[in-house]
């Protein structure tokens, strides 16, 4: 009986102690798998896991209190965990934020988890004395086959920060500066802000804006001109194409939103200058990166001139982060977020359509469905923004009315296309777009029990 | 016996199997510890592993062949591993590049290392509505104060891309809209040359580049001037001050190079508008990050309206490697990195200077020991650049003499100095720096063999 038992505990001893030794090398071989990355890794995985009740989050670089980085909290939502919603809160759809793409990087955690060692790309250039990642360069032109909404082939590529850079650049590089008469740029109403801000505060001797196009239709031979063309437009999202010709006119298409998300792709665009930004294909408007695809050496030449002399090229950890960012997404060919961001926009379209048709006081935007190259069938529309009209006579000031009804909007006077209109944005958090349909939902029930009532 | 066998048997068994249940509670903690982050730090580990002989590296965001990242080799160098050195390679002394900066980074890998989430601050904005992180702001401060170089309290800062961009933000914001005559844009000479190729390019209705301070000093009561003072300076490391003087003169101090590195700190400074970037102070020249301090709110806004205007605000990205870097450097208030830069460049100053001083052809700038509030000594000069000169009257052309002899300088006539003067970069890597003053000491060997032979 105890030679049993000795013999048994002999074998026993031997098993336990032949795994013990499994469990040290296998934890030797983890252990060993990372030293100096080891703390950042950890550190960042610490800071995602504070709970902010998923109203919030708490952020790498953010205010530390006692210790411990703090929630930073969705609109609307405050306490030390974002836990208390803030009755009376506006709705705010004033920014075009793209974050209804968060959970997209939520659920790409691993894919998308960026590490930079602190020597990482110390240089001005990268080795071969430019400062554009080549292959960042090779991602976009792989992305844009996927997407099918680009031709690249033969062209050249340049970053900037963000559409927002590129398109001053462009308009430096097109400007003429040897014409006696400034170039004057123009686009067709409504437009997007920014052109003319940017254009006056940066105006030249060599150009100036020069508001509508209209203003220019009996004139187009006689001037240089640059015309912004928003395609998909920012209001509307209505597909555009050049208004003026001519061998002097030279056209801009700003595709900040030309991806399978907001609009039908007809065909992949092929014009002379093209403005792409990760903004609002990703959603990381914070990365400030963009990117201009050109046909034409001397502008690619221009182009690049301008962004080495406002910055000596991209900053290197922007285009890192946008590589990585592309690659995650370029894992499945783009399929997953080209399909999310066109459910989720389209959803939210149809169901701030199915409330605004029931009133009398608003109408909406119309898009036709279209054929779309992407997704190889006749589509349904998916805008970024309502393009909201107050169409009662007395509501001259439609941004009034809905600032009445706590809701937030850009007033259309910005657009140039005035009063009347509104621009709603429908690309922030789910949270977000549910408060402003609620809003809305309110303010037509009103209307209804006002027609009751009568 | 067996009985003594039986327990000391049971005995082990019983250690054995605690230690098993130790190292399984170890493991499973150590594998625990990191889960969406641990591929993005084995990719980094895996990749600074790879041997390129030391004489190069590879990076994440690196070409890739047969799914390895291919080294990229330091100049002089090539080859699969970087291991052959190209004879007859040029020392090219050109480039500011602050590549001497490396090795710190390199020994502290742990602390300056970065990993960033794929959903870390996708919207435009930080939590307080600006695009400037509070957290950065407040570790700038914290470095001035280290650093004794700079007062912080009760001023504004604003980020760039560089200071490079700030200077031009800088420009705009100082330049009067309602003068009736345009403001000057001045520095006096040798001056850094972006100063004129910036200001011609962005040349608007309001400002032109002026050239040399000297020829508005009759002048500076009549005229807008913005002067920009560079101190130390680039090219020569002088310590500087505004020369013009007057109700319309502004001045802009470009404090790129005042740091413990560079130069003797006399004082913090204490200007109106100051502008710094990492490139110099931690050799980050490709993440492009600078920034502004600012005594007076309006210009704060000029210079924070330009940034909007120009980019919507700097990369959050770029943010985020910058506020890393500075947390890893202050860990012991940046008491290493100084000292590090300070004896590293006095070095070079120091062997640059005996071999020159044996030539008649060739003489340096004269730097005088100064009193540094840093170190709280008198202390040696140890610039980023030589200012060398060609001192025969036949070399008329001293870039093209030091190019005879396979040394790239930059021709002293970009910074409005003539011919005679070239500035050799002092900032690179060792090696660089090895091989700069291997052929400066052929060429001075050759002017005393020929003097002996005569």
């Amino acid at each position: 009986m105890t030679k049993m038992h000795s013999s048994c505990y002999a074998v026993c001893l031997l098993a336990s102690m032949i795994v013990n030794i499994l469990l040290m090398t296998q934890q030797y071989k983890v252990r060993n798998q990372l030293t100096w990355s080891q703390n950042a890794a950890a550190e960042a995985e610490s800071v995602a896991s504070i709970s902010c009740s998923g109203n919030g989050r708490a952020y790498v670089d953010g205010l530390v209190v006692d210790g411990k980085p703090v929630c930073e909290c969705n609109s609307c939502f405050q306490g030390p965990d974002c836990s208390q919603f803030i009755t009376d809160c506006p709705a705010d759809a004033d920014s075009g934020d793209p974050l209804f793409l968060e959970p997209y990087w939520m659920r790409h955690a691993a894919s998308s988890a960026l590490l930079v060692a602190g020597w990482h790309r110390m240089s001005y250039t990268f080795s071969d004395n430019t400062s554009i990642s080549q292959v960042l360069d090779q991602h976009i032109r792989t992305l844009h086959a996927a997407a099918k909404n680009a031709i690249t082939d033969g062209k050249y590529i340049v970053f900037g920060a963000g559409s927002t850079q590129l398109l001053n650049a462009a308009v430096f590089a097109l400007s003429s500066r040897n014409s006696s008469s400034r170039t004057r740029v123009v686009a067709s109403t409504p437009y997007y802000p920014l052109y003319k801000k940017q254009t006056d505060y940066f105006e030249t001797l060599h150009f100036e804006f020069g508001g509508d196009v209209s203003s220019l239709k009996n004139n187009s031979d006689a001037l240089d001109i640059i015309e912004f063309v928003t395609s998909p437009n920012n209001p509307d999202g209505q597909l555009k194409k050049a208004v003026l010709r001519g061998p002097t006119v030279k056209a801009v298409y700003d595709h900040a939103y030309y991806w399978p998300h907001f609009t039908a792709i007809p065909s992949p665009a092929d014009e002379d200058v093209m403005i792409f930004t990760i903004s609002k294909l990703t959603g990381h408007a914070g990365s400030r990166f963009g990117w201009a695809v050109i046909k034409d050496k001397d502008v690619y030449e221009g182009m690049s001139a301008y962004i080495s002399l406002a910055e000596m090229g991209l900053s290197r950890d922007t285009q890192l982060r946008a590589l990585k960012l592309l690659k995650a997404l370029l894992e499945d060919d783009g399929k997953e977020i080209f399909y999310f961001g066109y459910r989720r926009m389209m959803d939210r379209w149809k169901r701030l359509n199915q409330v605004i048709s029931l009133s009398k006081h608003f109408s909406l935007q119309e898009i036709s469905p279209q054929y779309c190259n992407y997704l190889d069938r006749v589509r349904e529309p998916s805008p970024a923004y309502a393009w909201l009209k107050c169409e009662r006579e007395e509501d001259t000031n439609c941004t009034k009315v809905l600032n009445a009804a706590n809701i937030i909007g850009r007033n259309g006077r910005v657009f140039n296309a005035g009063n009347r209109r509104v621009r709603l944005s429908l690309l922030k958090r789910q949270g977000d777009f549910e408060l402003l349909l609620y809003r809305l939902n309110e303010l037509v029930q009103k209307e209804y029990d006002a027609h009751q009532a009568m």
